[in-house]
């Protein structure tokens, strides 16, 4: 048998799996990169495709192009069904299987609705572009429903939106809803005033961005509430569907609801065999491997790994700095070296909420306002892969804060996608009725 | 009754609709401008957005966002399902009905199958973003198929490539897929050679662009067999599935083939009670109207009208001028003056043909290559709407041009599209099969 180089597999082209396959460039291994999609994705710019301020191009890069100079590695975009832990092989789609000597499992994080899945259909979360794109559509044909109603409390439910979770994600999409009806969509319709848009941000703790300090929490509320957002704390979503919520024992009507509250692991890290917390996260050692199997190494949003005696968060430079180390610790392991226990680096915190407004925090530093969006504004820019992308980015928000607009208001894909049909059909028959009965309108007739 | 301004609705937010609303800016009517979607489409450019070069976003704009300083026009989002021609009332989806004094329809065409229907499903067309979404993520997952395809027959399959319909848009997406193949891709895949895709171009007729002058369909071909596509000329794709097609008594294996060769009219002409042609085009008047019923309009694709003893056109500066001319006629009717003829002035034919090549016939000019594609990048960039648009169009194409690459390769939707479902697992099993049989990989195992 020839002599072949070590085969390291890496699952999931995110933050994670694309660090440890760049970290192992210059490594006497061969690297097979596995990702579902055929992309590496910006994530923490993907709101800003929900709310059609970016296009997907803008934000996400074909991973083979990333890795085009980087000969030990080969990109396959496939699914992954099965992993043998002992066996050393792992099962793709199709049926195909691959050994491994070292893998790693960088799959990521999903949505999770806390056991009550039905409202996944009421209340789409934001993960991938796919969500992102259908949210945008959510969004958009919501304004055009209350444009084509008639009837005024229908109308108000069109133009009501609520925003589950208020962490980062919940933070940004409500503050950006906001600055979309206020101003994006001024003068553009005819029958409504975007701007009478109802956009809540609910959150079931006692103050929304918890992972901040308490002051900078504070801050971004009255921020959010300077664009227009009602900010509604310490008292969860009991019940969800097509018409709206319950909270506090109310029920409020909602065409638009948007899930931002919970985030579970990849299901892939059930096929591990290995000790899992509750959102379903990897229990690893201190050295990011699966206890008793150092061969197996978890890395990003999928790991549940504390340093310092705290637990390492679910964002993107901690996943950057799990993928350096799971390689440094493969390297070591064929090197016959010991692996090293992972320590994350706190490089800060940030936020951004809006128009001018983000909260930023820092060691000892906190800022707020418009120095710390600019602050925000330049590190994500700056990490965004690609020459191109970085222009085009910057490009659309000059002219998006000089004009209000922005660049990506356009529908795509099969329109009526808001609720069970018949529910559609009921309101705009019902748009008919009022709108036959309007006096000022002689032209408008019942069919 | 309150005096209320004459109603003219149009139909379709395409080049025609949106000039003729344009055109009514100043005029004492109230305008109600209809389309299906949300948006007005740069449809020259569409097949730039099929072949990953440009985003959505890039070449189309929300129809409000357009006209939202024109006070007398309410734009709304909808699909029309009927129309009573001498009641003058017109009824959308969900059943609401509008009166109009005016109607002015230019709701386009659609791609045709000449009476195969059941091709549409193996050889998508290209007429909307959708469209184009489509065709992007098929052409880029065949080049994955075959990355991950074992088998050489299988995988040569997968890399051909057959574009039906050798007119400006068959000839512009054949020109840029032989581009992507053999400079985008290069060097990004470890299995294959993505220049050693097969892209043919296969028109019935005995040249390509049959609406330019003889010499200059001559020089296309050539310009296009320099990029490597295989131009066949002279007989008509007789059959066609998931797999291949038939052409000339021979059966070709292709796992990627794109319909460019029939244009019908949108199907809403039949709702208009009035003669049409063999491609469902409305036969109207020299004035542009439906014989007999003055305030029936129609412009555009749908309009079958000639000029000076030729038929007009269906490209988008005739769509425009029809679009204009149905304005001034509406103005006259409203101020008791007679219709008058429409006069087509050609202002010349363009096409391009990949990097650095088209071809472009002006009255006596006749310009091809590199000054052609100079002159149709200046035209097509300065029509586009808007001044971000025109901006990220030159940008990208900036970038493209510099480093072969294409912003937009990114894969949206649902993944495996591709053929009946079975036929995939088909080809995933035989890829194991050959793989676990590879002598070189010694860790493939069949499952």
């Amino acid at each position: 048998m020839p002599n072949v180089p070590p085969h390291v597999v890496i699952v999931g082209g995110g933050f994670a799996g694309l660090e440890a396959t760049r970290a192992l460039a210059r490594d006497p291994v061969r690297i097979t990169l596995i990702d579902r999609g055929n992309h590496h994705l910006f994530q923490p710019l993907l709101y800003q495709v929900a709310t059609a301020g970016l296009s997907s191009a803008d934000i996400a890069a074909p991973l083979r192009h990333i890795l085009r100079r980087q000969r030990n590695v080969e990109v396959r975009m496939a699914e992954v069904e099965g992993i043998d832990a002992d066996a050393r092989t792992l099962t793709l789609d199709g049926g195909l299987t691959l050994g491994f000597d070292h893998l790693v499992l960088a799959a990521g994080a999903t949505h999770a609705y806390f056991g009550n899945d039905h409202w996944a259909a009421h209340a789409p979360g934001l993960k991938t572009l796919d969500d992102a794109l259908h949210l945008r559509r959510r969004m958009l044909i919501a304004f055009e429903r209350a444009e084509a109603e008639r009837d005024p409390e229908a109308r108000a439910a069109w133009l009501s939106f609520a925003v589950v979770g208020g962490g980062p994600t919940g933070v940004e999409l409500a503050g950006t809803l906001a600055e979309i009806a206020r101003r994006t969509l001024r003068r553009e319709f005819r029958n409504i005033d975007p701007a009478q848009a109802q956009v809540r941000l609910i959150e079931a703790g006692d103050r929304v961005l918890s992972s901040f300090p308490e002051d900078l929490s504070q801050r971004a509320q009255a921020q959010l509430e300077r664009l227009g957002v009602k900010v509604l704390t310490g008292a969860p979503v009991t019940d969800l569907d097509a018409e709206g919520y319950c909270r506090d024992g109310q029920r409020v009507a909602a065409r638009t609801v948007i899930w931002a509250a919970g985030v579970a692991a990849s299901p892939l890290g059930a096929l591990l065999d290995a000790p899992r917390d509750r959102a379903g996260r990897v229990r690893v050692t201190p050295e990011l491997t699966v206890p008793g199997r150092p061969w197996l190494h978890v890395a990003g949003d999928l790991a549940a790994v504390e340093s310092d005696g705290r637990p390492v968060p679910g964002i993107a430079p901690a996943a950057k700095q799990m993928g350096r180390h799971v390689a440094a610790n493969i390297r070591a392991a064929l090197g016959g070296r010991r692996a090293s226990p992972f320590v994350y680096r706190d490089h800060g915190n940030l936020a951004t909420i809006g128009r001018m407004a983000a909260v930023v925090h820092l060691g000892r530093l906190k800022l707020s306002g418009v120095v710390a969006w600019w602050f925000w504004l330049f590190a994500h820019v700056f990490f965004l892969i690609g020459f191109r992308n970085r222009m085009v980015v910057l490009l659309n928000w000059t002219v998006s804060y000089w004009t209000d607009q922005r660049a990506a208001r356009i529908i795509l894909g099969p329109a009526p996608e808001v609720g069970p049909r018949a529910q559609i059909e009921d309101a705009a028959a019902q748009a008919s009725d009022s709108m036959a009965a309007r006096p000022s309108t002689p032209d408008a007739s019942p069919d």
